[in-house]
């Protein structure tokens, strides 16, 4: 079972302007092939159909997985703030309250949805759960998770210089830095059966001085940083593995954290009548007591 | 965020006999069009693209979507445990471990994965995001939510009349009980705007008598039960929707639990050397401490 | 069987220009999730499925389905007249008689089709049957009914506000009135079977009068009328249901026609030699004597 | 526009006995890549984006494509006879009622639907309209559209070969013999447009005296004979295409009828309770007013 | 088996812009129903299931399959050739390197691969297997191939006339010319079985003097040659079908080659640092020995 | 380009018996995720997408690219080997030649094909492009490699153990070799960039002792011999990578061989009249001069 925590990880600044073109790019960190809900979905059924008693790993995909959900509500809500105020509410017949819809790269952000995001990539295609790589087999599925963070880490590099609209970057860069630790996790599992990765990693091997926004997070040690996701008395041994030094050369200590970050309001998104959303008329208001 | 608890919301008796069939059948309550892949993602979506401020859906969407993570979890392990035995361990030459796959319905159970469960239905076909359903109106959210609550429970009970392995039984039941109290969810968020049901639901409108478990857990007030599955000190307002009456005319009445069920061990699954899971020979054993 | 009535259902003026984008937006009422399409084919299983002897039901579904088919002819036609003129005829080697392919957001339109309709959505998806819901229970049916006609009625106003194109509007508008009614046959369904609406219906709950070409529609009752579309001397019980106050409390008074409206001529779209459509050349033109 | 005339192409014997695996075989006539959902939607569209004035070809796919309309009953009919019977009531605790569903190649018959047909192939594959052709090109139409009845009518000899139940050799040899009428209207329509085929068709090129219900067909002429299928009143100029000698060595006289077949009574489908369709307990009945 | 050849069909020039509008209308050509990898792929097919002892059709779907993988590679190649340059490379924090692709028809283009081609088609969907036709009729296959090829032609027709970027160009002209060349392999296979095509075919049928580009190959005779695409000292049957005349109205002669075309140097494709393409950074290169 | 030669890598004995489970199991190495149509499809994207001068590891993907277009042919004639017999030639009217298809795994194997293969993984979904992976990152692209021949190596040791039929044993045998081969080149390609893989590998770590058709080929090196699979007289740069000690603990010696393996013969198959396959009567078999 898991626990509701009304709080996102990390604070959504206002969008510089309504970005439609920045909102349809991020859906592939939401429903692309290697987005969020693959990441949760397939470190979830990892964990579910766990063989055997090296439970450390067991834990370490689950708590994973939980911190994955949270970047589902992360991304959702930043592609809801990019379109925020994309539309206008129709005064006069004449009015074209959607007409920026026929612009969009996804017309669906406002035909099918009510302005906000949708379980698709970046080009429309629905996520699939035939994304989800479950082999049973322990070393396999560290070596796929790997390459999943760094393939996820690297669409997120490209991401961060498509556009520097604040709202996106900060969702942006904030992934970045936690793809990079979730590599970490799986380097080091990997590295507890034997491997050692040399140089090869991280993916991309990049100096991240020239992203100002990545480098504040890691000034925090964010990319060192583990939480368990669990419940308060629960226990995880991910800690067995997630320990002592990074994995790359990077010079990192990693570090455990009981429970999860402090993270940030989840905004609210008002009212569109232009969208029917909610949709309520007066008379239904009434019966909602939401207005009085 | 969401906090893992590494509890079942319902216990899982051992199956009868390794039983590929029912295990496929199940996978419709996985990953079918409504099965909890689904029941999760829909609100969960709806959820995070919520616009007003009537918190009371809001929260209720975000409640019920928590607990069907904790069904997803609930079906996956029934899976796994009606496939438990279904293999042997290779002894010599001439033996023929997983021979039982051919003759299963989803072969994938054995091939692709290790003996476990799948995101696809029970035709084989793999979960589409293209089944989330987010209007953003928020009455029209409330059917669409309903109909699949009534179709995900006129399903398992279609499901419950199909086998009577105990394992199954024991998961198909606690899920029509279940998607009863979610029907009533939806239904009596119905009502607040005024619908009016008379004796058109539930469905399917049945006597339960003839389903001995349904019964016995019924017994115990479960239909009318809901939890917030919040974190401690958390506050949900789901309960100006869900108090008062049954919007059925069933005489049951509505209880709002702060928190999440006691529930029941996750259920330990052993390796499977025949299917390589986790495939671990003795000196990676060794590395990973898991047997010394 | 069916057959065919060479007419439309409603006239198709001509679009104020070549309209690619309108063209795009409108494949959602033709090949998406909530479309014509859709429409066509879920009532269409449901009747042949049907189960028991509650005529009224089956025989309604059957004259919505084959409305329908109308419909799709309907969207089909306008987007052929949306994208009528997008291009032109090759004069000179130095010409690019179908570069407005790569400006328009379905390219399909130009290079798969013959600068016509195409059986998708407006993001490009193929129409999928796995979208044919068809439970069973009557109940059920209704209900899911009620919420794709709601649905197919909130993306069509939805697209209301994304054009002022004549003919857009014109089929736009058209539907918008038409899915209201259909959205009315079924909560007459379900208030035969106990349910009272009040105030939730119809969605979205909207004053139409800032739409005028919708308000001209409902002006002449076009929003409380079934046709039977049987052939002459065939009988349908939709009558029992559909009869008696509107569902809602828009004052209506619900009235059946035996037989299908007058109707409009279909459009006649001529040669696009710059599509190679038909692509017949001056010796195949006189076999098919369709010039002489 | 379309009307509906209740009455299938062709009577439906009582199946031999409840018979799943052949109802399974028969959806690719209904839900397959070439099978009747598919040639009605394709002639369907070709109808719709017609360019230019040889009407005769527009016509012509217009007759076809209402036609496949029936067909589409035809076959989903048909798979509902074959399922019929394959359940049993449920009387006590211990029955299952439904078990015969997990012996059954597509589970989803008994458990998506009421026993019924779905819009699927013989593999379980849900159609897409990625299926439905229109190039635009004339003759490119009709050579696809003749390829498309020769894979129809090979893959439904295949059928019969796979199965004698009387009610599943019905419905296939009547499709046989009409495969092959169309498979002349499109041959004599590439006849018009200069092509001699000689002896390479019709395909199968098999002599039909091994197969005695389709002799018996053939007996009446009805590989010879279309029918325009429009409303009373109404001209089609597909009598312009449609006429002389066959376009095979079959020494066939090909003949126009105005009009629509006699045909058969739809089969009635009773309640299947087990099923929960429709559904209805004795309250609910006796709103319907179906029983009293 | 098959060996490579280090060569592509036909030279590319270099694009005159960046062009990604261009390069993702020709993924048509690549990934489309229509395009090269399902020639290919329905060749291949058809190759390895062919029954019977008439070798000379199993040879020449052979030859024509093994044609269809360099152009698969020509395909690729092209759009990665109009795909260059497209972006930039970053110097300081404010720059966006990769902002082109908010703007571009596939951003998947810029941000899943590295600028470079995928295996969907125009409007972005993936290649499916299901597009791969095999009845195992040899006639039929004829036939559908046939539609295929002139099919293709189609197609690029619509193509060139979308853009007269050179690289695109020179890569669509090609491909109508040997589109052209396999519509006549088909075209004369069914000759062979007893058709005479008189003027209906080739498809389009039009005068290629208004393409340039076009008539310059065909000058070399290139719409009338087929090689083997054997490897040396094998032998092939295709020369019993393509022979002798060409079987369309345009006094070719046909001319069989043994082995394969001169073809043109494999483009090289420089580093992309703004993609991570390939992303090794200094201490990498020294490993790689790739530069010293 | 490519150049064809008639061989298959590996004979194919005959099958014990017609298998058409064991037909459908094999499947999955054909259009599974994780098959030969896959791995073929990706390293030749990745060979036509590559980008900078490290030539070395271009070459070694268009080396094993041209490899498994010979295994989609070696798992594809296994497949029909194993249908071959399946059926039978109809002599009466009473005949059911083609029954048993009705209790085969994938009935498409007769009825969309002509008792052959299909493009489809054992579960009967259509192979998609959506699973090929080109991310333009030399590093990651790599790892991917390694894991996808892992996974396919580990679900050929889970196919050996579901048959022991001798034609299906002989070519899981020996693709189990090769990709462990497969898995050697992308390990070592790995230890170029620093990385030491311990005892992690190989994916399954397994003593194939208890395999004897995998010993007796590994008897023979088969697990340590690469082929260039190059034209005479072309150079490739693999060598450079495919040299020296394995990257496994196996004590094995890499061996590189210019060209290709002597291979076997392609098998014949022949007429199955039942399946209209190839379907020619005597008259048009004269017309191929077949048989005279």
């Amino acid at each position: 079972m898991f626990l509701s925590v009304k709080r996102l990880p990390h604070p959504i600044p206002p969008s510089d302007k309504p970005d439609p073109k920045a909102a349809q790019a991020l859906q592939e960190g939401l429903g692309g092939q290697f987005g969020e809900m693959r990441t949760m979905m397939q470190y979830f059924f990892q964990n579910m159909n766990f063989r055997g008693d090296a439970k450390q790993y067991q834990d370490l995909l689950r708590s994973i997985a939980t911190e994955e959900m949270g970047h589902v509500e992360q991304v959702a809500n930043t592609i809801n703030m990019l379109l925020e105020g994309a539309t206008m509410t129709s005064e006069q017949p004449n009015d074209l309250p959607l007409s920026v819809a026929l612009d969009s790269p996804n017309i669906h952000h406002f035909l099918v949805a009510a302005q906000s995001a949708r379980p698709v990539d970046a080009a429309g295609n629905p996520w699939s759960a035939s994304y989800v790589y479950d082999s049973g087999n322990l070393v396999l599925n560290m070596i796929y998770n790997l390459m999943l963070e760094a393939t996820g880490r690297l669409q997120k590099c490209r991401l961060y210089e498509m556009s520097n609209n604040k709202a996106f970057r900060s969702t942006v860069s904030y992934l970045i830095v936690r793809d990079l630790t979730h590599e970490k996790v799986f380097a080091k599992a990997l590295e507890t059966l034997g491997v050692n990765w040399g140089k090869a990693l991280p993916i991309p091997r990049i100096d991240t001085s020239g992203m100002p926004e990545v480098r504040e997070l890691e000034s925090k040690n964010l990319h060192n940083q583990m939480w368990t996701f669990t419940n308060k008395g629960e226990t995880s041994e991910i800690g067995k593995i997630f320990k002592g030094d990074s994995p790359f050369d990077d010079g990192g200590k990693l570090e455990l954290i009981e429970g999860f970050p402090e993270g940030a309001n989840v905004p609210f998104f008002p009212e569109a009548p232009q969208e029917f959303a909610p949709g309520l008329d007066s008379e239904l208001k009434k019966l909602t007591h939401g207005k009085k």
